[in-house]
């Protein structure tokens, strides 16, 4: 039986009971990472942005070669979980993975696909601003799947675990130019000299869709930004599609001049603007 | 019923049917790869080398931070695995990621073992010589997890599916500073000027076991090479814990002078040596 306060989960066709076994042991999402994923928020019983989170999941997909999935398969698994789940503010996941394979790298011919919503982290704008530490070059640009939202996490999984026990919450990282590129989960903002800047792509950051919507707001602008100039940095915040947008307490010790000051807000008024108008539109 | 010539699979404490459901869907090794394995040879119904993969996967496990698991606990799986799988010939990977986690990166309290034993890829020694091409900046020797062997391979099972669409059967990989660092499941060793090189630890290759035992022949030394120097190359194989050493016939289509030459064959001596001392060490 499904506790509706916990969430539901929906794999290949079928809601499961939570805790049971779902997936194969060879699964191939499980023994080499091979899959792609998408995080949503759901509001009002709605999956926000979902058109652009459905695009960007085929663009992963077609990247890393794993077989394509029909959005009508994956919009009916959404509405069977969102139908069971009982949940109207939540985050949704897609995860889509080459399914069960051989030995080695060989992939094999069935892809696994999981749609699970679950509560979201606390009470709704109750994340604290985010005390932050910087981890030098990890974050690859030259990867053949840079900017690509992989299943494959360890290395932030391990960053994660090791901001929390200096009592960080996220970690800022550097590419291989030691140019700033992300947060572990969440693209990034920085105020210097008055001007929002958030570093391009080449940098290897996700195409955050919060981050597009606060560029397509024009609050902010792409640009290098080398690590040591967050030492200069005014405000600083985060965007992601399951906690919008977040403030930044504080870099490897030093608090900000400026903790979710006037940057922050426009940038969170841009987005609940955006999610205002996603949520006036008819569902299909 | 298992059927004993397709091998058998553990998980977190018993042996399951393949194809069964074995694993949570909210289990992070499937969700964002936080995980860890070892591949080991099984010869005459032994895993070969079992010491140094267990000491190297409670290294990875220390590493990154996952919860340690007893060896014992390890052996009994195996044994059971063995006993189950009834191939005396074949191929043993042992998996322990952090379990069924919350949202995001935040890592639940139990681990998930899974320990597979499962058929050779072909018949011994039928491995051809393989055709390589390079990807350029794919390895980053500055993540924080280099070198370590984590179930987060997304990158390299896709450049596995873009060789595969070339014809080419493995990928040799340049580091940040467009050195040569391994292969996607191998290390390598080029010979240049007589000498047989392979990449050191700074490039981010795996510490491989069948790499320590060629080191400790003392038939090959540590070298940074650049990936330019593979035009120079006169003889080039690969080692993994599977396949032992292969041979390697081209690189970017340019067919090596020598294949399957000298280096290569006394690699292959040294690692069957080593293997025949270990198998008449008495079972613990």
């Amino acid at each position: 039986v499904t506790d509706l306060s916990r969430g539901a989960v929906w794999v290949d066709g079928d809601v499961v009971d939570e805790g049971a076994p779902a997936l194969r042991a060879d699964d191939h999402g499980f023994l080499v990472g091979d899959g792609v994923f998408e995080t949503l928020r759901v509001r009002s019983g709605r999956p926000l942005f979902l058109d652009r989170h459905l695009a960007r999941l085929a663009q992963a997909l077609a990247v890393t070669g794993i077989a394509p999935v029909p959005d009508a398969r994956l919009r009916i698994a959404i509405q069977e979980v969102l139908g069971a789940g009982g949940l109207d503010d939540a985050r949704l996941r897609l995860t889509i993975t080459s399914g069960p394979g051989g030995n080695g790298l060989l992939r094999g011919a069935t892809t696994t696909v999981v749609v699970a919503i679950t509560p979201l982290p606390g009470p709704i704008g109750a994340v604290a601003p985010a005390r932050m530490v910087t981890a030098l070059g990890a974050r690859n640009e030259r990867s053949p799947l840079a900017g690509i939202k992989t299943t494959s996490y360890a290395d932030a999984a391990a960053l994660m675990s090791r901001a929390a026990a200096v009592d960080a919450d996220d970690v800022l990282l550097g590419d291989s130019c030691d140019r700033l590129s992300e947060a572990l989960t969440s693209n990034v903002f920085v105020v210097l000299d008055g001007r929002v800047l958030t570093p391009g792509r080449a940098a290897g950051c996700l195409p955050g869709i919060v981050r597009d919507l606060i560029l397509d707001a024009e609050i902010a602008t792409e640009s290098d930004l080398p690590l040591t100039a967050l030492a200069d940095a005014e405000e600083v915040f985060l965007s992601s599609s399951v906690t919008g947008v977040r403030p930044v307490a504080s870099i490897d010790g030093r608090t900000l001049p400026v903790v979710d000051g006037p940057a922050t807000a426009r940038a969170r008024r841009a987005v609940a603007t955006a999610e205002a108008d996603e949520l006036v539109v008819p569902i299909d």
